[in-house]
Parts: structure tokens; C-alpha cells; sequence
């Protein structure tokens, strides 16, 4: 973390105003508020940290718009998200540490027919590039990487440790695949004859747009023909399982060990959480909202919160979960009718 | 996708009737039918793709028997079943875009004392096999897969890239693993001794049958002692977790994001649909089919379709379900009866 | 499996009593009671492999105490706890089976700046270990893992087949890593403006204690800042999430397919039982046990076994589930004081 950045810099790199400190002052890293020192940026994202920030050490503490008061310790900077602001002093000192450096490591392996440009591209030692494959400028294939034959991937990716990318997938640019993910194997399907599963090919693709992010060891089938398309923007988590032919929109986010069954469709700005499933065929609405571990079984419409298995509107599961943690009381009161009842009708003969 | 296929070898290869269309005309790919052009071979796999099917380009179709009429269109031939006829004419095309080309590449490492004929085995880039380890003829070993000491893989199987067969796993013939899976890692087995979990080595193995497939990123663990199986046929899909000592049966299907826990048994012909867990020591009976997240807590009769955890037969837990959704309306009945006992009895005062 | 042991040394190294068998008897492997034949050490670790025990051809069975009665077949020797008696003797005989051998083969690659001790430690074909990595003494990374710039790992470690350990992330002593798992991905984060999901720059790190084990294909995001810890002795199955900031206490079980969700923090001795779910920020009390596929959305106290989502203690789950099951019940119980109800009122009219 080599390159340091004065107070003025900082200020206009965040679009932030410099409540006090003096411009020239320069930082050399960035920590949390409670280890910060006196060469770091912090910033006070969220008021329950606001004890660490009485108290901290850092040189700079980037704050929310409304903290206008002085304070004897950091220099502070206002902004309306203090917490996207510090996302570019992170980047700026991360990217001053690992540097893009283009060129291919001789232990790595590069087809001589796919296009590689060793002034522009990074390939890592132990990746291999397969033949026909093409990668775009700015892109880092990280060790023991494998693009197959034929793939193409955009420029500006991270291609992550161990990961694959199978034979004619298309990525696009600043895609980030995370270490041990899988694009492109092939879909689960199977026509069952004289007593055994035969397999169906699986001749499609999975195209991948700008943007997308996909984490450690998921994976993501390509088409039985055609495409699996991950949309412009989406972040996927780890352990996801994308099945055959979805389709997932723009900007989703698919939280880890969640599971999209094949064909289904996912439209934009949905957001699935965590250990969710969604069954085959399906269509999930724009800005739709899955819960943790909830199971959409049919289709669902845009704009709701959604929770359980079968999926319901979250108040109404929520109202379904009361009422089972409320049935021993429900059972006393029928009990209690019955007692009444059955004394009535002894009193009555 | 090189070696074209006339209307006439088509017919032959997929043991259809040729209801219209010129035996020598000839055909270089396949498509769905939304896509096809004149070159192209499509199929009518199910009755909801008819008006698809009405306005093709395709220049043959592969139909059901009883479509029996002719059109201005593409070339017809009937088949039992166009689906699986179709996957013979795309495992055609897809063999001849990447045909098996043998040999060892430089940059693949393979012990001497690995027995691998390199006229007759594919060892991808990067790829690595092990002292003592077997590969059997025809058989493609993806870049960067590795397969540990004295492990033997039959013939004709496709290991794919950056996937694990560890140390004397044994593989059958035909036998496909999808990138990143892992076969024979250590069974989850520890000792509570003194306060501290000790680890139990696992010295079995993991024996996968003939023509089973294991989807990407699932993992398999090698038995404590004795082994881990597979059976022949079985297909298990991605993100599947099987753990030490388990034994599948023949044909099942285990689809992705299922967990098997130690030591459970399934029988032949079970499904276990995606987000399933099995106990441990468990047995599954034959030709059951856990639906999707069934938990099976215990042993299950076979010839069954189970819901639920803990799993019931799925009309009971189908009736369960409908119980809980109708709560609301119970309670509102309880209190009915509850404000008519009070009237009652404030009446009878 | 080459290196004998002698009843005498068994009795030894296992702590054990001789109950009968000659002290020089010399023996060459292990099995389990039923495979076992005269040249085997096997063992009883629990009452149901009696008829297993009575029948066996092992040559020498580890029993527990209490067994004190002499048998014409194999040499017996008492200890409290078999079972990890076994272990000491699988673990004999496993090392014997893959001695280490340090070196670092030619296909691997070692970055001139990373601190590796050939003469130490053993880095396998394709393994990479990049620049200013450090890997302590007896320590094995296998074929196609990498270990990413800075990172450390302790000593006598195992790092398993084509797994990641990301940029400076650090590993204690006796750490072994399963195949495909990946240490320090990216956590999941993202500020959302301007109508798309901006990547947070994830630049804190993993740090895994001594005697951890990771299990295969699981992933373990590195922290926003500061770290994620996995504490000492904890055991991890695999295909598990452990999101950014987590805080893993000592000798925790996170059994197979189990996600644990940003910042929370799991206490010591704690089970979370498979495909259970952790939410984000929670703390989970020391020696909980969440059962199988439990849903932790709130803390939970210490001491005391859950189940269900949210999760309850056990008993209370259990009774609410019972209380489920009996819904049909209630209702033809509800149904009766109805018609009672009516007739009642029909007959007072």
C-alpha cells in the first residue's frame, strides 16, 4: 500500500467537504475507526460506531453530512455516504498494492490460436488459455485459472484462482469471477430410456454481462441450447447453483447457497437471500425481495417481500408462523370449550 | 461442428420414418426451432413449442409419432420420442466440434509410473496424475484436474477442469465429473477427547460405477474404512455434498444442493430432488422420490414421493401444509364458538 | 502400508491392556471387524458390531474394558475409548502409506520471494506459491493449489488439491485443507447508488487457527477489514459458507452445507448441525448445538440444543411440529363443538 493521498486529494476524489485539517496533509492507508493511526483514512458509516469514532487514532475520518463540528483529534471530510466514499480510498490503496502488471507467466499455458496480448493482459502462473479462447485488455487471469476452448472474456475482469470457464462462454467486461467458480458446466439433463438416465448434450452457452460478480465454488450450467444469461450488474454470492437456461436480469443479487432451477427467470433488481431456491420454469417479478432460505414454487409477482416455503407476502408467513407458535394455546381453548360443553350437557340431563 | 448429417443417415441414426423431405438432403447443425435455419436439424419435444414449430426455418424436424402431415416446410421425420432422438443428432454434431484427440500435452505432468497410453488418453494442459494412478483408453483428463496416487479411472470418461480424484478412488467406464468436483476427500470424522475434536484418518475409498455423472463443485468423501458408492447410472448434480460411507444405489438421480449425510443407504431408482438432506445411517427405499428441500429423518419406504422434513408422503404434508394456511380461519372459528359459550352463558344467568 | 506393529507396541502406543494374545505377534494393517483377516488390527467401538466381533478373523481387536473374557481368535487389548484407540493405528498406518517427502517438484512453481524450505517442505506438481508467500516446516501443499501473495501457512499443514488460499491470509500450524475449498474470497458487498450495486473492496483478510480443518469446496470470505477467524481446533465439513467478518470460536462443528452470514460470531464448543443458516451479526452461545438445517435469524443463548427456523429449543420445536401434525385433529375436534353448538341452538329454538 505504496501511494499516499493528502487531505485536498482525498476531498476531491470523494466529491467531500473538508470540515478541518490541513490540505496538505497526507495519508499513507486506510483501517476501521478503532485501529486506525495517525497516517490512516477512517470513516463513521453507521451512528452505532460512533463511541470508536470519539476515540479514534486515525490521520482522516470521512463522515456523514450534518457532523459540521471540529474536533481536536482527525481531520474530517463530509459526505452523503460515507461508506461509498471510503469504497475509493479502499480501491485506490488496494490497487496501489497489487498493481496490473500485463504479461504471461511461462508456467502458464496459452494456446498459440487464442488472443491473448501479453502487453495487455495478466495470465498467472499455472492458468491455462485454451485454444481459440480470447481475452480482453486489462484482464488478470489468476493462477491455475482454465478459459477452454473458444470462451471469451471482456476486458477489465479478475479471473479468481482454480475457476473455470468452459468451452464458449462469453463474459463481458469488469466481470469478477471468484476463486473455484464454475461457468458453464454442463446442465442436468437426462431423458430416461429402457431403464437408464441417457444424457442430453448440453451445446449452449453461458453469456455473462458487464459488471457481474460471481463468487468462490458457484456454478453456473450452461444451456441445453442457446444461453444461461447472467444480466448486466448482478451480483452472485458463494455456493449458488444456476441451473440450465435461467436467465437472470440486471442487478440482482443472489445471496450464497442459493439454488435457480432450470429455465427460470429472474428478472431486474430482484433480490434473492441467502439458502433460497426457486423451482424450474418459474418467473420472478422485478424488485421482487426472497427472504433467507424461501422457496418460490410458482411464479411471483414484482415489488413484494416474499418468505417461506411455499413462498407468501412476508406479513402473511410471518402471521402463518405466529399462529403454529400460538397452537398449544388454541388447543387449551378448545380443550376449554369441550370441558364447558361436555359440563353443559351433564348439568342439561 | 463439421460433419454434416443427410435426411436419409438421419432417419437411420434416430430409428425414425421419414414423412416428407429429400433423403439427400443434408444438414451441418442443430438448433432449437425458434433459432434453426435451412442447415439445421430441430425436434418438436413437447406440444406447447407448436406454434414455434409452425413458423421454423429448420430444414428438419424431428416430430412425435402422429404428426403425420406434410408441409411446405422443413423436412419430418416421426420418432417414439423426439427428445432423446434429437440428443443422438447433438451428440453427432457436438463429437465432431471437439473430437478426442490423444496424447499427453507438455505441460501436464504425469508420473512414470502412472500407467497412461498416450495414443490412447487425453491429458489436457496442466493437467496432473499421480505415481501409481490408472487412466483407462479414450479417456480425457480436462486442464488442471488432478488425479491423486494409484486412483484408477476407467475408460472413456471426461474428468473435467480443476476437479480432485483423490488418492485410490476408483472410476468406472464412461464416467463423467464436471469441473471442480471432488471425489474421495476425508470423510467428517473426529473423536471428542480432552476437550478437543480429533480427527479420525479416513483410509477408504470412494468407487463410482460405471456411466454415473457428478455435477460441479459436489463433493464426495472417501469412506472411513471400506468405501464410498456410487452405483451405476446414478447422475448427481452440482453444489451435492455425499458424505463418508455412503452407498447410492443404481439409476438415482441427486440433484443439486443435496446433502447425504454419513453412512446412509439409497437405493436403486430413488430421486432426491435439489435441496434435500438425508440423515445419517438412513435407508431410502427403492424408486422413492424425496421433492425438492425434504429433509428424511429417518428411513423411508421406496415406491413413495415424500415432502417435508420431516419427510411425509407428500399428500399428508401437502394436507399439513393446507392446515396451517387455514389457521387464521380456525381461530376465528374458536372464538365464534367461544363469544357463543359466553352469550350462552351469560344468557342462562 | 508397510511398517508393522507388534502386540506389545500396539498395547503401547494405544495405552492399552494385553487381555490375551502373544506380545510378539506382529501385525500389518487394519480393517474393520468384518473384512478384517489374521494379519489385521481391528476394533469393537460400539455393542451393535457384537456378532461383527464374534466372527471375526482379525488378528488382534482393540475392546473396551469390560470385555475381559478370553476368545481362541484374535489377541484382545482393553481401553476406555476404542474408537480413538483405532485412530492411533489407522494414523500408523496411514503415514507409513504416504510418507512426507520434501521437495518441490519442477511443475510447481515457487515465486522466488516466497519463503518455502525445500529441504522442509513439500510443494506437489502444479502447486503455485506466489511472491512473498511463507509455508512453515512438514507442511504439504498438493497438486494445482495456490497460495496467493503474502499469504502464511504454519507448519505440518496439509493443503488439499486445486484449493485457494487468497492474498495474506494466514494459516495456523496442523491446518489441513480439503481439496477445492477456498480461503479469502472476496466477502459480499456492495453500496448500492445510482441504480447499480457497487463494489465494496474487501481488503481484510482470513486467519485460521491451529488444528483447523476446512472441508472440500467450502468457502471462507476474507473481511471487509480486519479478519475472519476461524478459532482453534474448529472443524469445518464441507461445501460451507463462512461469509466476511465472521468470528469462528475453538473447537466448534460446522457440519456440511451450513452458511454463516456476515459478522456473526459463533462462540466456543458450538455444533451447527448441516444445511443449517446463521444470520448476519447474531452470536451464537458457547456449546450450542443448532440441529440439522436450523435457522438462527436472532442470537441465541449458550448451552441449550435448537431446531427449526427461527429457531427454538429443541423440545419446544418439537412440540410446535406435534402440534402441526395434530392440525387435522384439532379440526374435527373444532367441528364437533360446532354441530354440538348448533344442535344445541336448534333445539332451544
Amino acid at each position: 500500500m505504496a501511494i499516499s493521498l493528502s487531505l485536498s486529494e482525498l476531498a476531491r476524489r470523494i466529491d467531500g467537504s473538508t470540515i478541518c485539517g490541513e490540505a496538505g496533509s497526507v495519508f499513507s492507508g486506510m483501517a476501521a475507526l478503532d485501529t486506525a493511526g495517525p497516517e490512516d483514512i477512517s470513516f463513521l458509516g453507521n451512528e452505532k460506531y460512533l463511541p470508536q469514532f470519539l476515540s479514534t487514532k486515525a490521520g482522516a475520518v470521512i463522515v456523514p453530512v450534518g457532523y459540521d463540528f471540529k474536533t481536536d483529534g482527525p481531520a474530517l471530510i463530509s459526505v452523503s455516504n460515507p461508506s461509498l466514499a471510503f469504497a475509493t480510498v479502499v480501491r485506490h490503496f488496494a490497487a496501489a498494492a497489487s498493481p496490473f502488471i500485463p504479461g504471461i507467466h511461462p508456467s502458464a499455458y496459452v494456446d498459440p490460436s487464442a488472443e491473448v496480448d501479453p502487453a495487455k493482459v495478466c495470465v498467472h502462473p499455472g492458468a491455462i488459455v485454451l485454444a481459440g479462447a480470447r481475452i480482453g485488455e486489462g484482464t488478470e487471469i489468476a493462477p491455475n485459472a482454465v478459459i477452454q476452448n473458444d470462451a471469451v472474456v471482456g476486458e477489465d475482469c479478475r479471473i479468481g484462482a482454480n475457476s473455470t470457464v468452459r468451452e464458449r462462454c462469453v463474459l463481458g467486461d469488469r466481470v469478477i469471477i471468484q476463486p473455484g467458480a464454475v461457468i458453464g458446466s454442463d446442465g442436468y439433463g437426462y431423458e430416461f430410456s429402457d431403464g437408464r438416465h441417457v444424457k442430453i448434450d448440453q451445446v449452449g452457452i453461458v453469456e455473462i454481462h458487464d459488471d457481474v460478480e460471481i463468487g468462490a465454488n458457484t456454478t453456473i450450467d450452461r444451456a441445453r441450447f442457446g444461453k444461461t444469461i447472467v444480466g448486466e450488474g448482478t451480483k452472485i454470492d458463494n455456493l449458488c447453483q444456476i441451473a440450465h437456461n435461467v436467465i437472470i436480469g440486471k442487478h440482482c443479487l443472489i445471496v450464497s447457497q442459493s439454488g435457480l432451477a432450470g429455465s427460470c427467470k429472474i428478472e431486474d433488481y430482484v433480490t434473492v437471500a441467502a439458502q433460497s431456491g426457486i423451482a424450474g420454469h418459474v418467473i420472478i417479478g422485478e424488485k421482487a425481495i426472497l427472504s433467507g432460505r424461501c422457496g418460490a414454487t410458482t411464479s411471483l409477482k414484482g415489488g413484494i417481500i416474499y418468505a417461506g416455503k411455499p413462498a407468501l407476502p412476508y406479513r402473511e408467513e410471518n402471521k402463518l408462523q405466529a399462529h403454529v407458535r400460538r397452537l398449544p394455546k388454541l388447543l387449551e381453548r378448545v380443550k376449554a370449550l369441550e370441558a364447558a360443553a361436555k359440563e353443559k350437557s351433564s348439568t342439561s340431563e
